[in-house]
């Protein structure tokens, strides 16, 4: 029995959800699940059609970037999972894709603004997207620079990543995260959501002959839907908030 | 014989119908159905996902907002429901969904204009949105806040909820109802459909460099839609008027 | 053998077709096909569900709008088709949508621009769109007017119904006809693909900052698509131009 | 056993894939396969509708754009076809199509700039449009002038046909080539998809109310994106440079 089947079976239908749920077309898009104890996550390889891929295929690397298992080269965004991985110590799961609305907003390089309570459902605050990123950064080693990048963009901003589990690198795209590589599917589906919602926010304030942008929501509206989902009274779902 | 089978089918049904209809994504949505001679409705459970329900799954609660029978917890919506059933005497069923485009005129915080006859045949005027709710009804019992804004406020525009069986909460989503619940999943598919169309209607307006915003529906075109649908000479459908 | 089942059969392929291609939600449209020699036509009863249609259930009217037989109620746009039928005597089929991007030119109350050589395969110049229609035709026998509004302002502007298969009637939707009623439902595809390449053309001519509208078509690139498809010298398709 | 048997079954292959993928409607497209020994092309007959073609339906034409095999009539695009397989020796594919984002920049008569690396992974610079044609050349031999037009507009402009696989027509819509017909179609969805982004770029950056254009990405990241997956120093994918 492998010791990384759960990972290479998380990993794997992580990876298969995407092109089903829209978010991934063609090969623009990676999955990885992490096992925290061995300190190694399971990941896409790199340019392999969706439809050839399975489990077995899916290639073991450490929370340095090197691989430990696996015949076939692993993704080429790998180094920014293990950035992520070796920072961030509760996240098992992370998801890069380039959907359509959340691509669109990094490139124009803004962040996202909280307009409603489908965003608060999710997040406290803008979804956050980075500025360009320096040449040399770029021209180095840049996958290892992209990981770093939103580390300290992290830090920088004071940015909780268990309270906003997703960001736009600038001109790029979006990655995502969560406690498992499924919850971080669910992430990038919602992120696209919420990205769609406020570019349609915008234009329908424009449509109205509106002034500047739409207000954001109220920071008692925010409060409200991010705890009644995620606080420690929340009272959404099946559990209680001290089973959570 | 469960006494309230026949609800909790109805409202397993209309949960089912709004994510084949691409009106919710995940768990974004609720749908419950009244029977008003026992003064109960029955309504989905809070988070559970739609491939995992079934008709007894369904959560029986009172018009003040007590669980009567369940084993599981409504939703998180579910005090919402109880205020528009317990002030509307003729709605038998709800409808809250976080649908893209209605959702984003809500968090555009405006109402819909009257565009065009598809708009005037389901609903005579604007399709309301309620403005930003005070602090203190978000910080207090916001679920039933929720249903007595949108009574209120039908209340003070001296709106009449069998004219417009829809509404926008601002910054939030929207709500829809009906004699059954089966025509509230009607109302919120079509409510999308005409959020969508005066999106549209706008940009169009726009795109040719008209100032202002496009005019909205002239008042005999108005008239003479709803009436030919819903008027005392209705002959739109089968039904004679007499037998409607 | 009942002397009416082709265009039976034909006018439910056509209503079947329309939802599956997009262009209708509900019981929002309606197509009908004629029988030229009978001076008849097979139209959709009113708001029935599609899923509910069979060829059996189409409603035979004559040219004057009267009903000649079937059980049910004709579409509630029945004297409109029974105008375009008296008064063009080419057409066999005619179609009724509230497609989206269509209907909300509609709504704008504005002609669709030439803006590409998809449009000029299918016609030589703008899609029209009527002015809003004065109260006394709303108030009075409105489905006729509706047809007459199309009769006359094609009259007025000298559009041939034969090079401009189809007309957005203002505030309201799209009509659409054709030799047949298949072709109808072509047309009205055809004339959903414009509306929404217009809408996109404009929408990326204000995203580039440029003044004004696009420019239209060139006329000698009009001229030659058009031709190229129905000209006397037509080279697209099977057919030889002699043949067709 | 037929000589054109190989590329009779990529064409066809090509042609089928482009309705599946959403990028044709009706019979608004066509791709074609060639055989570089031959000095032949396979190529969809004129408007035959999708799900009439087989491999043996397809034409044969030279790279002077004259029949070879084949009963139907070739494309009407075939003379475009021709000029671009006798000017580029490298390309195996060509596809021509009326997808909706990238028709719609092609009618509004911009290049598509480059805002993001979705974009630099596929294309060095912006996806070129060519201007209007003369009236002389529309009325002359169209589709051969149409083919001269793009390989002129490149040499002008010194675009590498390897590194730029997809051109705007002016006021008509795309065509994309690869070393086979299946890499033209990807270039196809490509391109569509990058139309889609530009676009929805642009409308953010308005919809954030900024003044200008977004800035178009860097050109140390252009660099880096395109070079990851095409340079000598490819490490997309599972081929070694060496290997490629």
């Amino acid at each position: 029995m492998d010791i990384y089947q759960r990972i290479r079976e998380e990993a794997y239908e992580a990876n298969m959800a995407l092109p089903r749920m829209g978010l991934v077309k063609f090969t623009f898009g990676n999955a990885s699940a992490a096992d925290r104890q061995r300190q190694v996550f399971a990941i896409k390889p790199s340019g392999v059609p969706y439809e050839e891929l399975s489990p077995d295929k899916m290639v073991i690397v450490n929370f340095s970037g090197e691989k430990i298992a696996g015949h076939l080269r692993p993704s080429s965004d790998t180094l920014t999972h293990a950035v992520l991985y070796s920072h961030w110590p509760d996240i098992g799961g992370i998801v890069h894709t380039h959907s359509t609305f959340a691509t669109a907003w990094a490139q124009a390089l803004r962040s996202i603004p909280i307009y409603g309570t489908t965003h608060a459902d999710h997040a406290l605050i803008d979804i956050p997207c980075t500025p360009p990123m320096p040449d040399e950064w770029i021209r180095g080693n840049y996958e290892y620079q992209t990981g770093m990048q939103i580390i300290q963009y992290f830090q920088e901003k004071s940015l909780n990543y268990h309270e906003i589990p997703m960001v736009l690198v600038g001109s790029h795209a979006p990655f995502t995260w969560g406690e498992t590589v499924s919850k971080a599917v669910y992430h990038s589906a919602i992120l696209e959501e919420i990205a769609y919602m406020a570019y349609l926010t915008e234009q329908i304030h424009l449509g109205g002959r509106n002034a500047g942008q739409p207000p954001r929501l109220k920071p008692a509206l925010i409060q409200k839907h991010y705890e009644r989902k995620h606080g420690s009274q929340a009272y959404y779902g099946q559990q209680m908030p001290d089973e959570a």
